[in-house]
């Protein structure tokens, strides 16, 4: 945890205060906060200030705003990611967020277990988002879609996020094109499941609009190569 | 498991076999293997190879090698962490042997907690290494060293380490100076601990020769970092 995530309500006043227990424990136990100490706090879908604590009781840390501070930028990328098994879900969420994909859209895919959908995980989405967003110091959640059909999303959907200027790219690995490097503008990157897409998906993705490209020949885990392709396409 | 990894010794006759536990259960499982079938095979520290699969029985599966296939290329880097706890550990491990780090080292640092030095999984890197050339399709495992010492490794080992040619990037945050993008030639990148480097050991190690280089302002934990900066600095 990196910053405190509050929601406007707990910033209304000149005192703050952050009472949420799972945040409590933290700033006990990693962090040891006492009174005077400066801590960073990000107000939900606003502004991120440095503040001064003020109190520390059993129940609540009160703090005061000392000056506001930049909000990082985000990366401008839609993420369409195949649905993962729950445990690499959440990490591809708080990873995804922690690095600033603008957009992530869980989609079905052949591959996919039926039974991924049911995952209790797909509700608290918004608990790996804060975690993702403390992590890196932002306070701008992404946008998260479900969709749980893979054809109408890619001939009806997908077609409308394309654009000129915001190309697709589908990470697939037997395509001699290789994914380009250091782009820095706006782009759809599309990650199959385990296993990769079957060949009916990936035409239709490059029937509608995507360009393969290859990530060399080496088989990464989802969860890895969403990092290792950010990485590769923005330069900060 | 993109690819079984056998010891030379399994591969000594014409028949091959497998029969590691580990190994049986994951094709039974999630392959459903089939006489006739093909399956990738790499040879530890060997070549790599497309097999037919002849005989399948409880005690072991049977193959022959059908013909030689390209073991996948290392990125030239050296990779010095500060040992992070357990759990990331395993995956830090996986993670790097799948992105194909020719080099290790795992280093102490003032924010590393002493009982992470203590912990079974440093017994057993060898078995994370095997779980990483599996998912990458590789077969020639890492260097790795441990160093529980960081001024005399930052001091005495890291200066003959590198070169002209190799140049070593220090991750820090509070620098204008951005990591380099798609360098493509051998370097030695150094990953701090959770929290970071403390500025002693930030200026030791640009004392013995380390550039120190941001990745922008988002804190993005060690395990993401990884992919992250490979992406970035090679281009397959």
């Amino acid at each position: 945890m990196n910053l405190v995530l509050l929601d406007p309500r707990q910033t209304a006043s000149e005192i703050w205060s952050i009472s949420a227990k799972r945040q409590l424990e933290h700033l006990r136990t990693h962090v040891d906060v006492q009174v005077g100490d400066t801590l960073k706090v990000g107000v939900r879908e606003g502004k991120r200030y440095l503040t001064q604590i003020v109190n520390v009781s059993e129940q609540q840390i009160q703090l005061k705003a000392l000056h506001e501070e930049a909000v990082p930028a985000k990366l401008p990328v839609t993420l369409i990611v195949a649905l993962p098994r729950p445990k690499v879900l959440r990490r591809l969420i708080m990873d995804s967020v922690t690095l600033g994909v603008e957009k992530i859209i869980l989609l079905h895919s052949y591959r996919v277990d039926k039974s991924y959908w049911q995952t209790p995980f797909l509700q608290q989405l918004s608990h790996y988002v804060d975690l993702g967003l403390e992590q890196a110091g932002d306070t701008i959640a992404p946008q998260i879609q479900l969709h749980k059909r893979f054809k109408p999303f890619v001939e009806d959907v997908l077609p409308t996020l394309i654009t000129a200027d915001r190309p697709a790219f589908v990470a697939h690995p037997y395509v001699t094109e290789a994914m380009p490097v250091a782009i820095d503008h706006p782009c759809i990157v599309i990650i199959g499941p385990e296993g990769g897409f079957i060949p009916y998906e990936v035409d239709l993705l490059i029937k509608n609009g995507c360009q393969a490209v290859s990530l060399g020949n080496r088989i990464i885990r989802t969860e890895t190569v969403i990092p290792y392709v950010f990485g590769r396409l923005f330069t900060l």
